[in-house]
């Protein structure tokens, strides 16, 4: 980092990596996994690699958007409620009927919701203004031509684009893509994360502790968190914190993960070179100090033929936690070809003064309220508890609050970034 | 409902329902799966049936927040930069290491992250302070009694509650239940849902479309949103819109089954009483006209021996999808012991002026901006192509604006409830 980029993050110590260089190198080196044709039911959560088009106009035929009587709008052009107009009713179209049904000029022909429209009709008296009639229908107000008719192609001309690649299937967009007739979809699929916890303190939760021994937390909720960002079953495992732990461990994992994760040991300082020198032969691993809080120390590189993206986050749990939400939730964005996979950003004005290191980007863990004060602002709670092994309080928050690097502390009142996390 | 309630409400047709009060009849009726210990891998998203309590103090034992020396405080206070403190190294402690250590007076012992503190030491001198030495070690720092050490007890007391019966397991909450050492816990499942479009008019997507049919959208929709409000797998299918078609295909999936959802025709009017009365006879289904818009039309009961909610929505998929919103999500959260399954509500200015239907309460399609006005406020805008068949535009809202039962129009500035769609 060069002085003038330093004074212009308000990082002072060029050792420090921002953040958002970071994020950027990390994005720089992740491709997207090849697309899948899967069936659409399974698609849900994934991302489009292709365009859905409508391959005929939606809907391909007028139909009726009420249940009432298709008629002629000028043979009941003169109807009121005093003087209703009376045709006779010369059959019935049910939704789904694939007849072709032709309306003689002066009769009126049942129709219900969804039902072709019959040619020579141009109107649909809901059933609501007439008297319901089987026979003959006494017809008490007119329609307007076009009235309760959804004209082909008013959704959907043919040839219209649709949805585009790129496009994350939400519920809405699944419709779209069934509407359009649709049973497979080309999308990339959910990625495979593979997590591993490092660290010879570790025990499995359900196990006895011995002295010295603390249960593992980061792989659950690291494995949890992925699965909530869209990923598919994640594998979770405890691993000695040596190489021979590690890197057997890794390399078993790597045909059967899309992004890895280690949380701990290998990501620290001085005594865990070994390891770290034996993670940066697997392929292009890099560790550096991030100019955050929590979180500083941050290992990432892709490995294997494949070029798998690899993470190495800070053992403790809410650093952990914090990293991954800044780094991993865009990587598994960006291995499905979404770059918007990011927390949402509101502002917000401090409930309570909160202090910071100085020249770190701090994320400390607050509670947003939905509405705003008298001045009209949002307000954002930091939360006690801050410690990075203290998980009580990160399970209480549901946002980050942003203190920038410039910043030693703020005040009761001051307006800040606030990452919204997944609810 | 009495004249009052329908002052009150804005509601002028006493033949409409409002939502709430249907609401509140669905909540009324819907008990709680029974809960089962799930593996604590597989209990992310479901929502606990029991408080989980920390059986030993968190940590259990003090141990080292930092790379450094283990000391006695006393013994290097008068360490600084330009006079530092020398002592004797005497051996390593490192995390996970089970055996008791005792610090001599006058000597410091090498310690890792999450060691155990040797008995005797009453501070941690960080690596950074001091020239790393291995055999004898230069403190150029003098630290605070207590510094760098995470005390027994300091995340959690013994028996203290950590979650509560209620909590929906986030990953941060399944951090907290894997750090009090829980393999399994105690949860009300995902419940399994099971969608079917009726509707003679329906084919499959995948397949040919002959004049009059229309690709099934809703059921893949409805299962899509059920999986994203938390449910497990979903069946889905279409069916004949006929007793002969509904009712067999619900009996059948009953056993499946936690909760049961059709979308159109049962829910319409005059020509399908035949398919209400059936269904009728299977539980405590009722059929109401709710004042909303869209999505008049409801049905909601219970059927079969466990009582099952089914859910009757409105074929539009529009109106289906509203309605999941508001009635069936919170549904799935009352299976689940969870109220607070609801959406977001919100409140923002319009960027544009609304009609809406009066007497009833509308759900309009509208984008909602993180940001806000130069007054503070949040801004909503609604989207064009209302129709509550045209889902293009519901594919690219991310709210729902709320139009009171009073109100007939709102204008530009006017300010609203608004429910944010899930993301």
């Amino acid at each position: 980092m060069t002085e003038a980029a330093a004074a212009d993050t308000g990082i002072t110590d060029a050792a420090l990596t921002p953040v958002d260089v970071h994020l950027a190198a990390i994005l720089d080196a992740i491709r997207p996994l090849a697309p899948a044709a899967l069936p659409l039911a399974e698609a849900g959560g994934c991302v489009l690699a292709e365009d859905i088009t409508a391959r005929v106009a939606l809907p391909s035929f007028d139909n009726s958007a009420m249940d009432g009587y298709a008629v002629r709008a000028a043979d009941v052009a003169s109807a009121t409620e005093r003087a209703p107009v009376t045709l006779p009713v010369t059959g019935e179209v049910t939704a789904g009927d694939p007849g072709a049904y032709a309306l003689v000029p002066g009769t009126a022909l049942r129709i219900t919701t969804g039902a072709q429209l019959p040619s020579g009709a141009d109107a649909v008296v809901p059933v609501e203004w007439t008297d319901g009639g089987a026979a003959r229908v006494a017809i008490r107000q007119a329609p307007r031509e076009g009235n309760a008719i959804r004209l082909a192609g008013g959704d959907a001309r043919e040839g219209e684009t649709l949805l585009e690649r790129g496009t994350r299937l939400r519920p809405m967009q699944i419709a779209v893509a069934a509407a359009a007739g649709r049973d497979r979809v080309l999308v990339r699929p959910r990625p495979r994360v593979v997590v591993l916890s490092t660290g010879n303190e570790l025990a499995e939760p359900g196990t006895p502790l011995v002295p010295g021994r603390i249960w593992d937390s980061n792989s659950y909720m690291i494995a949890a968190a992925a699965r909530e960002a869209g990923c598919a079953a994640c594998r979770h495992a405890i691993v000695p914190d040596d190489p021979a732990g590690v890197l057997p461990a890794l390399e078993d994992q790597l045909t059967r993960a899309d992004l890895l994760v280690t949380t701990g040991g290998v990501s620290m300082g001085g005594e865990h070179d070994v390891v770290k020198a034996a993670l940066r032969r697997l392929g292009t691993v890099t560790f550096r100090k991030v100019a955050m809080q929590p979180g500083m120390p941050q290992g990432f590189g892709t490995v294997g033929e494949d070029r798998t993206p690899l993470f190495t986050l800070p053992g403790n749990p809410v650093s952990a936690y914090v990293s991954f939400q800044l780094f991993v939730r865009p990587a598994i964005g960006a291995l499905q070809g979404d770059r918007a996979l990011r927390l949402p950003v509101v502002r917000a004005a401090l409930t309570a003064g909160v202090r910071s290191p100085a020249g770190r980007r701090s994320f400390l863990r607050g509670v947003l309220g939905n509405g705003t004060g008298a001045d009209g602002r949002r307000r954002v709670t930091p939360l006690s508890g801050q410690g990075s092994h203290q998980i009580a309080a990160l399970g209480r928050a549901d946002a980050l609050i942003v203190v920038p690097e410039r910043a030693a502390q703020l005040s009761e009142g001051d307006e800040v970034d606030v990452l919204v996390l997944p609810a």
